[in-house]
């Protein structure tokens, strides 16, 4: 379904999320519950498999209270 | 399918997208080219009627040559 860069664009959103969730003490099945999600959706969507869609990615956001922004800052952008 | 909120946070997106592709004079057709997606998805993105997955963000984000975080920030965070 997807190259490998967008599988690598996936994973780094997903490392975020799960870098938050841990910093906030949180369990997966805790983020699934607080954003309305299944807990294995959020394993899969911290491993990078899943291309997901803007509006459950600030479903999650808002359960980890940062900025959807937040998480898809990309430290090296390729646009110029 | 989507709350009102949801539908807002949308079409803030959408919005940018547009004003973007304008500043470029790009149509949407020609953004639809660039993005390799087609220019009645494009239209109905800008018009906020699609829950788009983060890998099409991302192909209009690169044709528009602006990071991904830029079309998602939230100039009205309801996060801390």
């Amino acid at each position: 379904m997807t190259n490998r860069d967008d599988r690598r664009f996936l994973e780094q959103i997903g490392f975020r999320i799960r870098e938050r969730r841990q910093e906030l003490k949180m369990t997966q099945a805790g983020l699934g519950e607080a954003a309305e999600l299944h807990r294995t959706f959020i394993g899969s969507v911290e491993r990078g498999e899943r291309n997901i869609a803007l509006l459950s990615l600030r479903r999650i956001a808002r359960a980890l209270r940062v900025p959807v922004a937040e998480l898809l800052a990309d430290p090296n952008p390729k646009t110029a």
